[in-house]
């Protein structure tokens, strides 16, 4: 039987950064359409102390990899961070898509009661069961982080909905 | 065995709204502090055909009762949308933790599998496994709207953290 915590973490992740991936998608065709410098959206904030869109992309996809790894026990990937344009945010995508796909299911078999560990080491480390992982740390920081991305996007005029935010699954 | 789709569900419910309302208490003395009219921030929206601040409170509340109900098989509760104060928004959500609360674990043994449709009888009429529902629709919805709310007040100027949001868990 597959892993309530694999069907917690993969297919949402998927479901969300398709999600988007198609809202980056349909906001380089409005800077291209309406000839906006791309910056003007990657650079966006909602306050100035918040991240702005490029790197709400990156936290987003940083926490879909580094999650789905320590659920499976495997090494977390390293990504360079060294993105500037829409192409390499969704180069991003597609690379953190692909790492987890790749993720056997029966790696998450012992997921729930595996000990994550976070910020080991430093005065902020924190433990956790992987289903208390998942749950109560996880996925809020994750949502949080596609969610702001779009709320950038909807509160700069690009023409996005609650559909493209959802993804398919 | 407590239901995965248990502990997918009522403990991050009760998690988010915590975090919710701490939010909500922050933006009420912001508003008192400055002696702002509540309803700057109550009806602060990102943009002007998306839900204020108020709408977002209320659907997000929406979301943990109408999904957390369903999940368990028992009758959807009815709440009056009449909030008009941030008052109104904290004994909205209090009366939604009152009943999440009262749901028993052993209700959620069976909604991995049970069948759950949503908009019954309409164009838009969707048929759900529990499992699929949490993951795939209920929790992006939700985690939607508490992060919205969030972020509409962020982007006016409220003194909260991305601790605020998470909640204790």
């Amino acid at each position: 039987m597959t892993s309530p915590i694999y069907t917690a973490s993969i297919p949402v992740f998927k479901q969300m950064l398709g999600g988007l991936s198609g809202v980056l998608a349909k906001a380089e065709a409005h800077v291209a359409a309406k000839k906006i410098d791309p910056n003007a959206l990657l650079q966006a904030r909602l306050f100035p102390d918040m991240f702005a869109l490029l790197r709400q992309v990156q936290v987003a996809t940083d926490f879909a990899k580094s999650v789905s790894a320590r659920l499976a026990g495997v090494d977390v990937p390293k990504l360079d961070d060294n993105e500037q344009t829409f192409a390499d945010l969704q180069a991003r995508i597609t690379t953190v898509l692909t790492f987890i796909e790749g993720l056997d299911v029966a790696l998450f078999d012992e997921a729930a009661t595996r000990e994550i560990v976070t910020q080991a080491g430093t005065a902020k480390e924190k433990r956790f069961t992987g289903a208390s992982y998942i749950f109560n740390y996880a996925l809020p920081h994750f949502f949080f982080h596609t969610t702001t991305a779009y709320d950038i996007l909807r509160h700069n005029g690009v023409e996005v909905g609650k559909k493209d935010y959802i993804g398919t699954y």
